[in-house]
């Protein structure tokens, strides 16, 4: 039997997780659970999986579940701390990281460091620290499994072949709401036209990478630390069905795919269970006579240029690709989603972002504890004391080059740099 | 360095062989070299490969090829017994068994026996004697490894996985040249059309077999001793395109599949490399992005029966299956390739073969040494002394059992039965 922490528990794969313990009572239970501020999905995780621990990220949240669940045998914690608590508990041998953003990033090392397997949901953690991430899973020993349907889908593909045969890998991308809109359609997107990802029910966050295509050049670089493949060799192709998860292209000619129905308990269930396979239900099964045509084709980098954007923060490496991801989550969490920026605004606040992250000569802004975009026309800049972009960066560099990209890109996208964002 | 056997090495599947192993010549070397009677393609093959035997069934040609290789260091041999010198000469450690029909069956036991590893391309010798090849293959450890795109898929798909794991074999089928056709155009399409097959260039047989279905058919067959899963976990699908070669489908609902171009070189060349893969020429990759869309669909089993009629043979086992291939082989070579039988008495020929092995009380044909369709008239009938029909032959029994469905295909497709064919 398995003994799981699950953090981001109330979010889309958090639930889709529980739900796979639920059908397999005899291999999986919840050692811990953690999430940001949902006290009502939290209380009830609790009473149905009896976890030892529980973390709210937010302070008050984590109160109000202490009242709810009073004479409830649970420990409950609150913070990033708290976060870290739950990822390193004694008890959990496996640590679903479903969080969203890179503040995955910390937990994950810390699980890793504590002996733990990782189902790796949290695709900032290895965009952003791939090589510190790596160098610990390797000195630990530990597992890491990808969750994410296309890393699934490739490390199933690559199981039991020889890794020096392959040749290449092949992400496959259903190509988000836009695949065939206007470069005009897409720059002025609504957020309800954003969210209406054509084949997949994920969080907003995730919908919006879609519908960018960032969320594929995230893929792809996460795919390079995973399997040790270099971005030359990483492909994608887009597949409006989403039925081929990935494929590996071998030496010889010959590719792998992964196929099945949209249900991410699929690959969940497989990174907890692995080895083993173990059944699903009915519905989960793709009946190929009832199946239409699969199709295939090419992402298009000019109307879509978010995916070239992380080739590029990949092949550059160091700090680059956390720098990336960072003006990403700010554009689209904190101005997108939100109303505050335009569908166009995305690709443009990365490519800025980037840009002055590179040239390293720019402003930096000072940091004031929590910048949001709220008060970001607070932020003044300053000269650059030490170059954002770093080679070979440690963990403190990461978290700082993070830190600053998130600041400019807020700056920008509030037009407080100076610079025209469009 | 592999040493390798081919048995058929002047037809489709010999000749690619030997195109792999002159584009390897550090990984392969030809040890022997067997066909029917193809004097000139067979007198190059020795010049450029080298060979230690060469055998041609037919005594006269061996004879001539002998003529033209004076001063040659190689062994030339004949007949039935020069088949299986080749296959069992102790230099080789590979044989590929390329023979086109049953013949292939006793070559093939008899390298198994010599403890060679076998690349299989004769499907017949699976379909005829399944349990007895598997058995042998089993006691001596020797490597079965399939040639045809189809079950090389299947081998690559279950490569790594948990065995228990597999729910399903999902055999693609291109529904050959007439998957649109109606009953009518089937039943008396002329030879032309049916050698018209959309995809794949193969030998005659092999192309007819793909028109009636019944290819397909042999290969669930073929798949069942290979992979060791029962008739009802191996599903036909319609993919007209062939670039998807085959698929597994899991307990957990995730399906693998192997695709490719056309190339039986891969294959090939996967079963000699094994575990490794080499490379192969640009043309064998697949251009996913100017490839067109991939359709699946159901097999119509009512305009196409010979893959029903292969289900039945399979799940009644014993002689039946070698009854079924004989039938169809009879018909096939003898019959419609030569203009002397219709399109829709393919089907007709190999049920009213296995309704009479089956009910066992019918007539069997008195057999003079050499039955072909040109002297089955001189055929009589006799009472049957012992049924045709055996649940666990000998490999005797499945040799009588194939002679005899022979000639009586052979009276049926002649009008000498006293049956209507039509």
């Amino acid at each position: 039997m398995k003994s799981i922490s699950v953090l981001g528990s109330a979010g889309s794969i958090g639930t889709q997780t529980l739900d796979v313990v639920s059908r397999h009572p005899r291999e999986f239970r919840v050692v811990g659970l953690a999430s940001y501020d949902e006290v009502d999905a939290v209380e009830k995780q609790v009473r149905r999986f009896k976890p030892k621990i529980v973390s709210l990220a937010v302070e008050d949240a984590a109160k109000e579940l202490k009242k709810r669940l009073k004479g409830v045998r649970v420990e409950i914690v609150s913070g990033s701390q708290g976060l870290i608590e739950v990822a390193t508990h004694p008890d959990a041998n496996v640590v679903v990281t479903a969080v969203v953003g890179s503040v995955g990033l910390l937990p994950t090392l810390e699980a890793i460091k504590a002996g733990k397997d990782i189902a790796l949901a949290n695709k900032e953690t290895l965009v952003c620290a791939g090589e510190i991430v790596m160098r610990e899973v390797k000195r630990r020993g530990a597992g890491l499994y990808p969750v994410d349907s296309e890393h699934c889908a490739i490390w199933q593909c690559k199981e039991g072949q020889d890794p020096q045969s392959v040749e290449r890998l092949i992400l496959t991308c259903s190509g988000g709401p836009f695949r065939k809109a206007s470069k005009q359609n897409i720059e002025n997107a609504t957020v309800e036209e954003a969210l209406a990802h054509p084949n997949w029910k994920m969080g907003g966050k995730i919908t919006i990478d879609s519908a960018t295509l960032m969320n594929k050049g995230l893929e792809v670089i996460e795919a390079h630390w995973l399997f040790g493949i270099p971005y030359e060799r990483i492909k994608v192709v887009i597949h409006p069905q989403s039925l081929v998860h990935s494929m590996v292209e071998f030496k010889d000619g010959s590719i792998l795919a992964q196929i099945g129905v949209h249900d991410m308990r699929i690959p969940i269930q497989y990174a907890l269970s692995y080895p083993r396979r173990l059944p699903v239900g009915k519905d989960s099964h793709l009946d190929f006579a009832s199946m239409g045509a699969l199709e295939f084709g090419k992402p298009d980098l000019e109307r879509f240029p978010c995916l070239a954007y992380a080739y590029e923060a990949g092949k550059i490496g160091g700090t680059m690709p956390a720098v990336m991801n960072a003006a990403n989550e700010v554009a689209v969490v904190e101005f997108f989603l939100k109303g505050k920026a335009k569908f166009g605004d995305i690709p443009r606040a990365v490519r800025r972002t980037m840009d002055a992250a590179r040239r390293g000569k720019l402003s930096v802004v000072k940091m004031p504890p929590h910048v949001t975009a709220t008060n970001v026309a607070k932020l003044s800049l300053k000269p650059v004391k030490e170059p954002v972009f770093k080679k070979n960066p440690e963990l403190e560099d990461i978290l700082k080059a993070d830190g600053w990209a998130r600041d400019y890109a807020r700056l920008l996208l509030n037009g407080s740099t100076g610079q025209k964002i469009d």
